[in-house]
């Protein structure tokens, strides 16, 4: 760290937890996670703060919502660590909609702006929105930034971000929007410096996390992603269904009489590789299970993908690079393996060898499609938006 | 026709139509088709027949149902027609569910089962059995057999009929089923003489109506196609929205306070071509227009079957060949080509003149794809399955 440090503070907060960050230029100089926010005792939540890759705090906090959890961590900054003060904020809020699809400065009327969203991201926006507030509040000399998961996909054609809806619904904004796109803007931001054709072509990212997508760039802009008006579309994921026939909705509403909470409990909270495998929705747990059910559960989910960039190559009208990022694309090998084997007709060899290591290329030098692992890191992406926003 | 026929009739019943033929061999010798079936007015409906190309009927007849429009044609046939008494009838049936995965002679058991599965169909299935009941009740001397419109699908692998739900609603027959079965086995029954490597390889179909959808087949057996649970998944059609985020549904139940009903009726009859071109549902009233928004719908459908095209490519691990099939499939010529424009990069190459003609074969000698167009015929199929299954 730099003896005079002037670090950003990132905040991403999800529906239950939040993700506090402090990054000095480019380096994360403290991590903190705030979890169980939003059960049913005020004081069940819990943080973890690590510095430069040690635990410097583990405890139950008394924080019962977001703002209360961000109080505690700015207390606790100032009181434990008064040199690490932050010079500005930077959020991740999941929904920009049409207008917000850029990073922009916080004023009264972007708050406003990014509130009239929340009816598209209910279970999201009041949460990103919280310590928005509480800063503007209480800290007003702190400048903040929005930045929009969804503002990458804005270089999407419009026929790309339809439904086949009538034009009213279109027009009251529902259509595709994409997330994920931070992650995406940071691999993009990524690739000159380790593949220039993989960055000047056409390239699939796959973002595959607990929440998993994938996302068609042509010369690092957007042009096509499987999640769309909301981040229960395209793949299926750690406990989303992904894509699913809308005539499966409405046969559970109409014939089992589902009520929608319930109908969105299942798709959301209890369905992809948990509900698939009926074990967890880690896929580390399913890549150490012996059950056949968590071994199905890993192949529907390598089978979708590859049909899914089959999908978004047709986007592209051809593949340069395929790019593995998030949790399960970084370190899953058998995962990576998988769809690059159920994708070989693209032209996809890779070296087995280096996709066990986890190496940056991971495709042998007689492949038609180059293969990396790319490490992904929102909050790093965020900081750079407030420096480039602020001007600092 | 011969001297002495032994015609067998066929019945296609839609939601609002009856279809009824009788095919001497492989040749239709008389096509009715009832339509406006469920008005109003019990005698809202009307009926046109046609006999070796030439109108010979034409005119309101007095059938609220069904089962009405099926009695009406019977005492006609006796009457104007007695040299023409069918001698087996063959009805399509939407939904076969697991059990019912061949062409079946059909007895009380067999009813019993198809209507088990009416809440898999709601719309269809007890239009398909109102006749088939009838004839049982009335002509039990004339022979029946059911074929399904699922039926080809079958072949499918289990990964590729699962959703990614808890395995409680897989084992409750919450799958992918596919439809259109029976207009892509008569494709495949063709293929061996127009193209033995399309018939041997990875073919994908793509049955283009006012329902549509694609079919990827290795040597003329199902691998995958894009309408599952329902026929309302995959491509956008004439009013139906095709794949949309599911999230979709529940904002519009949630949010907007939506009824069930009227989502269904929005996903069903107003999207589609329809909803985006807020002009017609069919593709010739689209494509002879000159409003942008005619233009747009048909843009976004054939960018949608390109993007499927893609994936289910991605099922069969390459393409040897692509089939139109269908109204718009055999007749639209622009929408075959634009399909073929955007999947250039599969190596398809068509000639424009043979485009045009409308020829059976339409790639260039050095296009790595055939593309055919092939006219479907179920009626045919559905006749072939009767003389099978009673061995006539």
């Amino acid at each position: 760290m730099n003896q005079n440090p002037q670090p950003i503070a990132v905040v991403n907060a999800g529906s239950a937890t939040l993700k506090f960050s402090l990054l000095d230029g480019e380096e994360t100089v403290l991590a903190a996670l705030v979890d169980r926010l939003g059960v049913a005792r005020a004081n069940g939540s819990s943080a973890k703060i690590r510095e430069n890759g040690r635990v410097t705090f583990e405890g139950p906090i008394p924080a019962g919502n977001h703002a209360d959890a961000l109080i505690w961590l700015f207390d606790w900054l100032a009181r434990e660590r008064p040199g690490l003060r932050p010079v500005a904020v930077g959020h991740r809020v999941v929904h920009g909609g049409d207008t917000l699809i850029a990073p922009v400065r916080i004023t009264p009327e972007v708050i406003d702006c990014i509130d009239a969203l929340s009816s598209l991201a209910p279970l999201h926006q009041p949460h990103n929105l919280a310590p928005i507030r509480w800063i503007a509040g209480r800290l007003p000399e702190l400048p903040q930034v929005a930045c929009f998961d969804t503002a990458f996909h804005a270089t999407q054609s419009r026929i790309e971000r339809m439904f086949a809806l009538p034009g009213e619904y279109l027009e009251r904004g529902i259509r595709r929007y994409g997330f994920h796109g931070l992650s995406y803007e940071y691999i993009a931001s990524c690739l000159p410096e380790i593949d220039r054709n993989a960055a000047a072509g056409r390239t699939v990212a796959c973002h595959l996390g607990n929440g998993a997508s994938l996302c068609a760039m042509r010369n690092g802009r957007s042009v096509a992603t499987t999640m769309s008006f909301t981040a229960l579309d395209g793949i299926p994921m750690g406990t989303r269904s992904g894509a699913i026939d809308p005539g499966v909705l409405l046969h559970l509403l109409d014939q089992e009489g589902m009520s929608v909470a319930a109908l969105s409990n299942l798709l959301y909270q209890r369905s992809g590789l948990l509900g698939l495998s009926g074990l967890s929705s880690d896929m580390r747990d399913l890549l150490e299970s012996s059950s056949p059910d968590a071994a199905v559960a890993v192949e529907y989910f390598c089978y979708r993908i590859a049909r899914e960039l089959g999908s978004l190559t047709a986007a592209l009208g051809g593949l340069d690079a395929l790019v593995f990022t998030g949790g399960i694309g970084e370190h899953a090998a058998p995962v990576r393996a998988r769809i690059c084997e159920l994708s070989d007709w693209l032209g996809i060899a890779i070296d087995p060898d280096a996709n066990a290591r986890g190496r940056t290329v991971l495709n042998r030098d007689d492949s038609r499609v180059r293969v990396l692992v790319v490490p992904t890191n929102e909050e790093r992406m965020i900081a750079r938006h407030v420096r480039q926003v602020l001007q600092i």
